[in-house]
């Protein structure tokens, strides 16, 4: 299949052209490198669980799966151009693109770095549209991706780290924003609710931060992987005992599970004036108890990604830290398995297409 | 009926001695002054919705019922005897007593001044036991309570005002806490959810503190009363237009519902980086999207009463800004006619016992 024919770069991915379809190769254009803007040529582009749910439709309405979809928000890559008023990148510099590649520059959010809540709604990098409502946008699943160097950010990193930087851009970023803006650090005593895409990433955030590190995992299995990411101890969250001793002894919880689960027995966990960030979106409403907030004067707060400024933080720390993402490197024709395993949450921890050699 | 004989001060009061009775007088001792304590000659009692939940246990098994019961924590009379260490209060002063009367003074929560929050759990001021844990409290529909001066409050507020001022002792705390917490004040844009006993205390704090306030209702027939408490806007959230036209628009929300309701409604009204308190617990709990809160990096948090220093903070606050609750006086034997109006929200907008002339 191919695109309409239009000026620009031509260049090449993987697409699904249905909510039922397998990936298949895909023609397109990126637009022409104008004055701010930089070509990148992708090497790796890591799959988000949400690449997975829009490419099968599974958050329709509410988000409505445009196709041919080429999925990918966390992309690595070279710079190979650089339009004349580029002041941020040079050629051959290493870049990355996270969730989206635009918004309306005006408003508060936008001003305040916090692109991600541009009231006008930011152009996200695949299946969205740029500014202008009408062009499509194709993500890194893909040679090459053309933005405006604001939505770009550096990287710095052994070219041997990169698959691992990849998913930075996303599970980095929604990891380390809450962490940061409650004040994770030395003396906190935090928590980390599931394991996967996401919990790992925050595992070694919060780690490297400075706080002691607990694992709530309904997997007794994981207890191992929790204590090799660095995590100073785990709870079986389905284990009465272990659970009643950890009631009201976090500081923090950083809630990063997308299956249907009660809030309520996280909550209890927390002490008194304590945190829980929501960063998983389970596909069902959860009851809430208003007493397991009233109780104790806990909070309980939403976070989404990041802006331009805390994403090229968040690189910066990891890079101090040599934090990077745990993958598993596949070629583009294991998309449609990789997606299958992730589902069933059989990947330690993300899977990255090398897009480098494809 | 009596309870049982023990030295002390003999007082009278009212109580009920099972979840279907009426209140009827009843005789009981206080403990003799100690050196830190003070007898009040009660004058004023509030009845707050919990009486009614405590007296027809209602809330059992979560908190039981204890009779015979006194209730009442909204308390406001005159000290007329000190013990020969107190330093806070002379005979003559006007004192004031809320939820709690007693805490373990060592936790960090005593230490903090949040002994609301005492990690052994504070001795309420009735339906509850002394730190002891065997000696019960009895509550404020009597005529005198004998307390430690470090859990009784200075009121300074004209004797006309006293009935007014006895709300303040929960309903007051209640929302001031929460509203001061998290910054109301000038160029905040603040709803205040419900207005019933909680919320039209929301209204009049809110306004003292310069915000822009907003009654949010799902009975029209309230807007009168909402603007001349002080309100600036009215939403009827059941009127989809006005919901819609609010969408986004506060930086915080007090919520004073005890009915069940959807969060989500309350939560969409929210702009970025909005927060909503829960002040009002209802019965069921109630379904949660996450996305509710990560759309637009939301906070939910709860709240409950406030400590002594902030109690007192509150109550100065007041007094600065002659802020008293809207009250219905009553003679004891309306108790319970009191309890079935407050149950039917038809009182504007506290009931107060006169335990003066009682």
């Amino acid at each position: 299949m191919t695109a309409p024919a239009a000026e620009g770069i031509a260049t090449r991915g993987f697409a699904v052209k249905a909510a039922d379809a397998a990936f298949e190769p895909f023609e397109f254009q990126r637009r022409d490198v104008g004055p701010k803007d930089i070509l990148i040529d992708i090497f790796y582009a890591g799959i988000c669980h949400s690449d997975i749910h829009q490419a099968r439709a599974e958050w329709e309405p509410m988000v409505p799966s445009l196709y041919p979809m080429v999925p990918g928000h966390e992309i690595v890559g070279r710079v190979v151009k650089v339009g004349s008023e580029v002041s941020k990148f040079k050629e051959g510099d290493i870049a990355g693109i996270g969730c989206f590649v635009d918004s309306c520059r005006q408003c508060g959010a936008c001003h305040a770095g916090i692109e991600q809540y541009c009231i006008k709604g930011s152009a996200q990098t695949y299946n969205s549209t740029e500014m202008d409502r009408v062009t499509p946008t194709y993500g890194g699943y893909s040679k090459h991706y053309v933005v405006d160097e604001s939505y770009a950010l550096n990287v710095k990193a052994p070219d041997a780290d990169l698959p691992g930087v990849a998913p930075l851009l996303c599970a980095g970023i929604t990891t380390y924003s809450p962490l940061k803006r409650w004040g994770v650090g030395p003396g906190k005593k935090v928590a980390i609710a599931g394991l996967g895409g996401l919990g790992h990433m925050g595992v070694k955030l919060a780690v490297a931060m400075g706080a002691d590190v607990t694992v709530l995992s309904t997997s007794p299995s994981k207890e191992d992987d929790a204590k090799k990411l660095g995590a100073h101890k785990f709870v079986n969250i389905r284990d009465d005992a272990a659970r009643a001793a950890a009631t009201g002894s976090f500081d923090f919880i950083l809630d990063t599970i997308s299956a249907n689960h009660d809030y309520n027995t996280y909550l209890s966990l927390l002490c008194l004036n304590g945190v829980m960030v929501i960063v998983g979106v389970p596909t069902e409403p959860a009851p809430l108890n208003a007493f397991s907030l009233i109780g104790g004067n806990k909070v309980l707060a939403g976070s989404l990604i990041g802006g331009i400024p805390e994403t090229q933080e968040m690189l910066d720390f990891c890079a101090r830290h040599a934090i990077t993402s745990d993958v598993e490197l596949i070629k583009p024709d294991y998309i449609d398995t990789a997606y299958d395993r992730t589902v069933k949450a059989d990947v330690r921890y993300r899977f990255v297409i090398d897009m480098k050699n494809a």
